[in-house]
């Protein structure tokens, strides 16, 4: 793995706003656990707001609930097989970083693990959970970002359903007044 | 244009969950605008409500506040120009559809119309605003689906910032419990 770089903060919605499938890690009384998600969206740029949906079948909403922490890690295609391998068993039976071979790094603002194989790691807090009853919406704010500076193409997965992902492919430019 | 057939609602989540651009349609006192978004999520499957960040400086917000209506239309990248247009404009000056060659299409469950260029077409209603004032975060639920059934892989868009867009490119499939 290569050594991260601080990412700033206002650049945060260039890595979420396409869409990418992300795995969320959190730990609590020293377990750490993964998750793999897709319903979530920008809510704002700066300090960089994200909602996120997770079931409150998961483990991992209780956890959040509790701890009020969480990270979101980027993969590319390369870990695909562990994304939907985290997306298939639950943290109450299986250690994930073990089983799918996962390096947990250290974060520096919140106490959850960062995944070292993702691209890119967003270390967040939860800063409203009065929609986690009704919708299992959680809003985050990005409090730390870091990035592979080497990566200057993530091949990052988007789901379509059913294990089936598009896989990121080229870019095209056009003239925007937009961020 | 194709003529859509109805997309099951228990297969919308399938077509919004790899993140793209949408263009939304709103209209109020026989005026029609279509602004472009990518800041959304699914919130739930069936029926299937969708998390949208509508900013309040967009001409949009208030037509949606009023009119609690709105269509998401799923462009492909045969309609980039378009997508950008509609985002660098705004609808309190620009006639839209007329501006960028689109073709309202009347709706089956809502006032506002669907953009016949797109490739999918979801009706839907604001089932809460609560969120608006303080995150510009509006829950729709998709009441009506439409689609070209002649696009088995649409190329769609996906925002990375400032005009810059991935281009859906190749799926890949594998084992998964998750719809």
């Amino acid at each position: 793995m290569i050594a991260k770089r601080s990412f700033p903060l206002s650049r945060v919605h260039r890595l979420l706003e396409s869409g990418p499938v992300v795995l969320v890690t959190t730990a609590r009384k020293g377990k750490a656990n993964v998750m793999t998600m897709s319903w979530h969206t920008m809510i704002d740029f700066e300090p960089p707001l994200v909602g996120c949906v997770v079931s409150d079948r998961n483990h991992t909403f209780g956890i959040l609930k509790a701890t009020r922490e969480c990270a979101i890690n980027i993969p590319t295609v390369e870990l695909a097989a562990q994304a939907v391998g985290c997306g298939n068993t639950s943290g109450r039976r299986v250690d994930k970083f073990r089983a799918f071979g996962l390096t947990p790094v250290a974060a520096s603002r919140i106490g959850a693990p960062l995944v070292g194989e993702c691209y890119a790691n967003l270390e967040c807090k939860v800063v409203d959970a009065r929609m986690a009853a009704r919708y299992n919406l959680f809003i985050l704010e990005v409090v730390k970002a870091w990035i592979d500076p080497s990566r200057k193409r993530p091949r990052t997965l988007h789901h379509l359903g059913s294990g089936e992902f598009m896989v990121a492919g080229g870019t095209i430019r056009l003239p925007s007044r937009k961020k």
